[in-house]
């Protein structure tokens, strides 16, 4: 009964779900790549993953480890190119140190250090003769990167650099990979030289001994402890390091930016700190990827649960509706559908905006930092953010089986929802778009020009004026009165907030006073142009049949999902009448019923694997009821019919033979 | 250093907290009850509960069922009375199947059995030498309970009823206490007899043997898996259930409602099926002050860190600012500490009203239970999704540390979350009360006046017709202006609803294509519900130094947090005007200052013990750092400095010597 419903749903749909997974993917090649690693992964029993929501943590680290060293091997004995280890690696599906070592520790080497030193670490990290995390955060600092504590003060007489951890708050906290596995770190530190503080450096330092791996002498480390989720991230050593005025020498200083001569004379090497902004962009656009990635995965499983799951509405014997029938489902599970494409574009336009911005940087041009900062900070903080909820959005779709591990849900949400922290806390990066926005336009007034992703405050005084057009719900069906939509509810509250910090006694007790309305304005011009970049996407050709079609509902629902979720943001403006929000919600449910015949195909786009997924609710073949009870009976509590713990804890209750104790109250 | 934080924050407060906690508390009585046998449980080591997110499944289980026997022996030597020992338990901070039993079973026996079946298992049931749960939900059946397909067909010829699961959705599923431990049940099944299904009624049943605790013949009785979060409902063993014609006499159908005869005659015996609502409405209000109980315990964690933590505004050596003095911070969080509060209120009445029905049901005047029906479903699913997504805001709000289980928070979350499944799903139950507003609607034509919580509906058009008269800022600061804004939003979304489904194609396709509108309007009707609880509660005598002054400015930022998180609501309607929506939002600016030197005393005063909490973050001495430092030294992660797993998996690839399979791609 539960497989024909997906067959039938399969069988409804009205494109050419081959061609979608192209445009998914990027490219056939990247289809072929995902499908061949895949199976690879799914097809290992090392990798197994069902049983580790069972484990306790260090069963769960242990195992994980045992991951790790099998994957290198793979890796090895495959001679998988980087692109197919870094898939393997994601394919595996759980957090490890191997992603510090690969995604921070050989980047920061490569960035930060000088031809030299990538020549002297890099071949020993790529063989992982040394493994290496990177040791930002202190337990008292986290956002605020130019509070950290740690010194690294160069001493002459011996011409190394004294690092030290001057106090508590200074414990280096949370690096994954740090706890129980690094051999070497990158080290944030004040560096103090002749008695100066040049401000926050990194350094290259062995933590653990290569032979017995035991920490070298001054050095504490540990791991942190358990984290959120029964999975998740508690298969990393998330970890905690200390250093008692260890030495370490002069060149261990990553010295691309600046160095320290012999006398301890700091020199700056002219090679401009900008540089490092482009591994920025790299990284945020990452974050988008996986953005995508992980709400796909979430949609995909309450997609197909929905179509499997039947509630009410039964008549004459027949069954009762699928639930992805209501209208209350529909409205809160599509725009996530329509969501996880909408980042998919959006990562790729943020793809060639980091090549873009590696041109100008090359060439010297700096001049589209700030616009590139605030964009991509800002990107970063609502993609995670929408992820994060729109995964916990998704669980809550399933109803209460969705609380079962079986689900795959919960260990996606506990896995995911670092995203919102790690690299920039969400909020300070709305607000760091925030003293953007308002510094543009200031800027307006003396001529200058935004550009880029801003451009459309240059036209602030047109989108303040005009109003939305809209005189019936296919009006809503236009690119240019959605892309107006977007700009005018941006460049109104923008323009608010300016308003509102310009009445203050100072400007500073105006940002901090309105800081909840800087936010919003954020939060209105990143959407803008996530929808600006989904619209822009679907100017270009794409082929296979009808797959133009269903990006365009898809993009459509996006939208106008946003148009009626901000509906406060655009009414308050005077934008909208209440009218022209009826019509945008009209239209809307007009989309979803396009979208219903096609939701799971379209999920079915995502490529995604049954291993991958590790969700019964969400399984290809639907067959979710049959799974989840044999799966149960699996389950190692069922071991055996009479549980652990009956003699002790249970008889004794039943025959009234408990030793009752001498307690006093 | 961060103890002084905590003690400068209560040194600034100004107000009398221990006249609060009574507040808070109910009674002074009740004030003591917490703290003795808080004491009771924190000091007793059986209890501890910092160890269980290491824990795998099975030791975590087991553990629970040591705490469980451990606390009834207790009970007993103590002779506590069932208050007592229900606060025991609760304090005990583990679900545990002693929850089911003593929370559902018991009292469905009591609520649907005749006093003759009182007298044979509730004495049973009191000494626990039977240990019973509550079997409703089936596998492919939640919500809605007329779909049940158990059933219980009544053979005359042996005077018993033949319990069967006809098909694998027919599983029971979720009943807690069921997996492992029970060895009684109330099953819901199909009562059939003479060939005629009466529908789903309640039978006791015996599912485990009393001598050997293995499931009885027939039975196949399982633990259905791991669930959400690292303990959470783990130390619950939810249940799956299935019976092959299993025969039980015919008295184990709960009778108080109907009987079967000897011979097969389905007989009514006259009591009145309404009298259930009763229960439903107790239960209801527990779920509620729940709410409270578990918002505030997650917002004493936030306050408490964000007075401890400081980040960024450095200034000539002086600390950084406390993250709680930032505008972002305080108008995420401070809505939060007020709603706790007032659903507290909230409960309070909710109790009143539940003896109000009672006296009401027994005098046979069912008159106000549609509208207390309506009532409690609405409000038991908006302030569980509220206090769910609160918790996690909270769990945000701490930043990154909030992600570690040492903050407690993760916990929390996981452990109340399916409060907004289990009793009616969230969404389905704002349909109910949407169905409750469009029929009270209808009614208005032919002179029905409504009553209770819907009384307002009755003056539909005055609030249709007259807008927000607000001015300036302190306008706000009025409970007649808010009591109308928020009786106007409700009325006007719910004529707007109304309007909408009439000019449907048909009544169901209108209340099927507008459900998310009626699901907004409900909302809107249950919020003004609590708003007006709250301000009524206030007009009472309360006692302390500026006690009622603080509960004053708690009870407007309530208030006015709701009008401005959804403005939407009140734009669309035209009830307020954008300047309007401005002065709400500058007045709770102004409310945020005047609570912010009250914030911790106000969360002080919930009476919260370190251990109740669990969270080294919310800690009473705001002694964090020191405490997240030693407790992660102690974590069973680093019991060696050289982790396990680091012989077989991390040396071998530091030394080039992993063993490389045969692997082909």
């Amino acid at each position: 009964m539960e497989m024909s419903s997906l067959t039938q749903e399969r069988k409804s749909a009205q494109f050419d779900v081959e061609a979608m997974k192209i445009v998914w993917e990027g490219s056939p090649e990247q289809v072929q790549l995902t499908q061949r690693i895949g199976q690879l992964v799914a097809n290992d029993a090392v990798f197994r993953k069902d049983n580790r929501v069972s484990q306790g943590r260090l069963e769960l680290f242990k195992n994980t480890l045992r991951k790790a060293a099998h994957a290198w091997s793979i890796i090895q004995s495959l001679h998988l190119t980087e692109a197919e280890a870094s898939k393997l690696r994601s394919f595996i599906d759980e957090p490890a140190y191997t992603d510090l070592h690969w995604g921070m520790f050989i980047p920061a080497i490569k960035g930060q250090g000088t031809d030299e030193q990538q020549q002297k670490w890099l071949p020993l990290a790529y063989r992982q003769t040394i493994i290496g995390c990177y040791a930002q955060t202190e337990l008292g600092h986290g956002s605020n990167v130019q509070g950290l504590e740690t010194t690294a003060t160069f001493d002459p007489s011996t011409d190394e650099f004294i690092v030290n951890t001057p106090t508590l708050t200074a414990t280096k906290w949370w690096p994954g990979g740090l706890g129980k596995v690094s051999t070497h770190a990158i080290v944030y530190a004040r560096l103090i030289t002749d008695g100066k503080d040049y401000g926050v450096h990194a350094f290259i330092m062995q933590i653990r001994s290569l032979e017995d791996h035991h920490p070298l002498p001054g050095v504490i480390v540990a791991d942190i402890g358990v984290k959120f989720g029964n999975g998740g991230y508690n298969t990393m050593d998330n970890g905690l390091l200390r250093f008692d005025n260890v030495r370490i020498p002069r060149d261990n200083l990553l010295m691309r930016v600046a160095s320290v001569t012999r006398h301890g004379k700091y020199v700056p090497s002219g090679v401009p700190r900008q540089l490092g902004y482009g591994a920025m962009v790299f990284v945020r656009k990452s974050i988008v990827m996986d953005a995508s990635n992980y709400l796909s995965r979430a949609v995909t499983i309450a997609v197909r649960y929905s179509a499997v799951r039947r509630q009410f509405g039964t008549q004459q014997g027949k069954p009762e509706i699928q639930v992805i029938d209501y209208m209350t489902q529909q409205s809160r599970l599509f725009p996530l559908l329509a969501t996880a494409y909408a980042y998919r574009f959006l990562g790729v336009w943020m793809s060639w905006l980091y090549s873009d911005v590696m041109a100008r940087l090359e060439r010297g041009d700096f001049s589209t930092l700030p616009e590139v900062h605030a964009c991509t900070a800002g990107l970063k903080s609502i993609t995670t953010s929408t992820t994060a909820d729109g995964i916990e959005e998704c669980r809550k779709l399933c109803g209460g089986h969705g609380y079962l591990c079986a689900s795959g849900l919960p260990e996606l949400y506990a896995a995911y929802v670092p995203a919102c922290t790690y690299e920039g806390d969400n909020v300070i990066l709305l607000l760091q778009v925030a003293r953007f926005l308002m510094k543009t336009l200031s800027l307006l007034g003396s001529g200058k020009k935004p550009s880029g992703t801003a451009a459309y405050l240059g036209n602030a005084a047109d989108l303040l004026a005009k109003n939305c057009q809209v005189m019936k719900e296919r009006d809503w069906i236009n690119p240019d009165i959605l892309q107006h939509a977007f700009e005018a509810r941006s460049a109104r509250l923008t323009v608010k907030c300016a308003t509102q910090i310009a009445a203050a006694s100072n400007q500073e007790a105006g940002f901090s006073e309105f800081s909840s309305e800087l936010v919003d304005a954020s939060r209105a011009h990143c959407e803008l142009i996530v929808v600006t970049r989904f619209m822009e996407a679907l100017k270009k050709e794409i082929s296979g049949r009808s797959v133009m079609k269903q990006l365009q509902t898809l993009c459509y629902v996006y939208a106008l999902s946003l148009v009626t979720a901000r509906a406060g943001d655009f009414l308050v403006t005077g934008y909208l009448s209440s009218k022209q929000l009826d019509l945008a919600k009209g239209q809307l449910r007009s989309l979803f019923r396009e979208l219903r015949p096609n939701a799971v195909a379209l999920v079915d786009s995502f490529n995604h694997s049954d291993y991958y997924l590790g969700s019964t609710l969400g399984r290809f073949d639907g067959n979710v009821y049959e799974n989840l009870y044999n799966d149960a009976l699996k389950d190692p509590m069922n071991a055996s019919p009479v549980t652990e713990g009956y003699e002790e804890y249970i008889r004794p209750v039943l025959k009234q033979q408990l030793k009752l104790p001498n307690s006093r109250l």
